[in-house]
């Protein structure tokens, strides 16, 4: 399948659109890679993705599919050599359960908690290291959440092993303490050196003066977010 | 199947808990109801989801799976008679996108618009209008979301036709305006006289009184909770 079939518009340090790239390359599809500015959105990301008006999209057939794990399920139905969900029902839903979890969890925690301090940090640090507790008893024994390879929950928590450390850095703060999360350390050494995600991790200096931009511009928006 | 194989656990008034009931009566699979006691949970439900400790629980031999969107997958992957899901991957792209979207936006917004008054509820209606615009939009032409049938689509949006209506009354508000909406207004009527949704529903009486009072136990918490 040629690439001028698949496109991706995403922006650079959304660890949402690295889900979506991640998955291509797992699968061995070529893409175009669109570059957006989230800041000043083009007509482009307006007509593909009217309702949310966010990165990314996949645009497959002339056809834009958006959100990110809604995504990952598209190309895992389309594409379907290397699977990304396990074929049992059961395991697949399990799949979907700490994806979802994490989504909610310890994604949202993780970042009001880079962009707050104080007590508003403290509430957003305990929901955020209680999901790390979550995920340290699944990942236990196991080298990649697929088992000998990275499969769909792998993708859709990969950003923990890039992203977290950054905002970790950039809020001050800890979450992934790697004497109580040890399964989950090897975890994300094992991520990274995974040839898929390797590949195209954006850099990491360019990442912390982004997030500490984030941080500024939002830490009044997100005060008192978390009421815990 | 025998009914000893599917447990739901679930509690009489809740609109993700019917979804799953929905899907398994449209698909002839009998189960075995449990009604949980969601203000005094019992020790099964704690064990059955203890990350979220929540309703729906949808048991399928001795395994738990929760989260109603995610039942809905299992349920559809389990038994393949009367798909939920369309076909193909981009109409199974586009029905999982408007469950999730009208999930956080009209669904939450409708619940913080009932439990609250003044501006906050005014907030709230903003969002869940402009939610309704949307689904008025999808569903123009069509008998249902899922075409001639029922499908994913109107089992994650079905609450919209009982659910919504009382929601309204107790917040002394309007959403659909059915002349603003008269597409909408159209399929709550089909849904309604499906002989897998009307089998079940709880008495309308029941569920004023019922959410009435948790107007009043919500409308501290809930303040200020929509930010436009």
């Amino acid at each position: 399948m040629g690439s001028e079939d698949v496109k991706v518009v995403s922006f650079w340090a959304s660890p949402f659109g690295k889900r979506v790239e991640w998955a291509l390359k797992f699968k061995g599809v070529a893409y175009e890679y669109t570059e957006e500015d989230i800041f000043n959105k083009s007509n482009l990301l307006l007509e593909l993705n009217p309702v949310h008006k966010k990165v990314p999209v996949l645009v497959h057939a002339h056809k834009p599919i958006t959100e990110s794990f809604i995504i990952l399920e598209y190309i895992d139905e389309t594409w379907q050599q290397n699977p990304l969900l396990p074929q049992h029902p059961y395991e697949r839903a399990l799949a979907r359960f700490w994806a979802d979890f994490v989504e909610h969890k310890l994604l949202n925690a993780a970042w009001v908690a880079m962009c707050t301090s104080g007590e508003d940090q403290e509430n957003a640090l305990k929901v955020a290291r209680e999901a790390m507790q979550k995920i340290e008893e699944e990942i236990k024994g196991k080298k990649f959440f697929g088992g000998e390879n990275i499969g769909y929950l792998d993708i859709a928590l990969g950003w923990i092993s890039y992203w977290l450390p950054v905002w970790e850095e950039v809020g001050s703060m800890q979450i992934i303490d790697t004497l109580k999360f040890p399964a989950t350390t090897e975890w994300m050494t094992n991520i990274l050196s995974h040839p898929v995600i390797n590949d195209s991790l954006p850099p990491r200096d360019e990442m912390l003066v982004y997030f500490h931009s984030r941080r500024k511009a939002l830490s009044s928006t997100l005060k008192g977010w978390f009421k815990v």
